[in-house]
């Protein structure tokens, strides 16, 4: 109510082997919400874990969220019906989301992996960002972003990784790395 | 009270050309503060900037935020003394911030870009890493890392722009840019 509609929303593309895509997404998030805006994060694969992140975001006004998956990183191949069903769940409800007219940003966490994973058509996510409504700023993460996506994106930033500490035997800590 | 400290903080640094920078470090504070870390930002160089995020950041609890600047980007080189001034006076903070063990994690956001700009020595701010308390994650923003600063941090990510719709004509729109 009362806040102003971005006049031309994009679709913007977080993705490499780096650090910081999901945050670089809540971060902006953050600024959204500053604006009034309204924003739906829906994450793909990682949903049923404990983010630090989810313990804050569920206090903030104009911030949905749904996270769909199995609570573990899908490591065997190739995924199981569960994980298909889960994204395609999750992508039905990003067309709602987006096609509802309701939400000025709207977050697909993940959905690269989704993607790579071969849990989703591509055909089906092109789609959605050529179908969106104007106004909507869409913001896809995941590393390995596939070259379709690449192409239909406005904006895309690879955060690429110059050093990471789990080399150095580090592991991941409670209010960092999740 | 009653958070848990880091059992050992790193350095984290994101640099590159690409978007995203500024609020992946935001997006972390988020995960920080989800867990009841105390979070310290400081922003060099943008202070008096009204960002989006600004908005959001002052509700939340275990937050704090100083930012010391013009209000506009320095584009008249060599920068003026007032930029010196400033600079120096957000990295007194810093330190003070850092050596008072009070904060878990400490954002010293575009202080790359002040390094840069040699409105600080870099050899200064290589002293603060190396005597940083133990469980305080220090991250610093910023394209253009100094070598110096990429060689002490433990994780570095490289914010690439591989796509930017300002090549396109899209102006900063608010909500999302700022």
């Amino acid at each position: 109510m009362g806040s102003e509609r971005l006049n031309k929303g994009l679709t913007q593309v977080y993705t490499g082997d780096g650090k910081g895509k999901t945050s670089a997404a809540f971060g902006l998030t953050l600024r959204a919400i500053g604006r009034d805006l309204k924003v739906f994060v829906i994450q793909f694969i990682k949903g049923g874990f404990d983010y630090g992140e989810l313990h804050v975001i569920q206090e903030l006004p104009n911030l949905k969220l749904r996270a769909f998956g199995r609570g573990k990183f899908i490591t065997e191949m190739p995924p199981t019906d569960e994980d298909v069903k889960l994204a395609k769940q999750a992508l039905k409800l990003a067309r709602k989301v987006i096609n509802s007219g309701e939400f000025d940003v709207i977050v697909l966490d993940e959905i690269n992996v989704a993607l790579n994973l071969k849990l989703l058509d591509v055909g089906e996510v092109m789609d959605l960002i050529k179908n969106k409504p104007r106004h909507v700023e869409l913001v896809l993460t995941g590393r390995d972003a596939p070259s379709e996506i690449i192409w239909m994106a406005d904006l895309v930033t690879e955060m690429k990784e110059v050093k990471h500490p789990y080399a150095q035997g580090v592991q991941p800590r409670k209010g960092i790395e999740y």
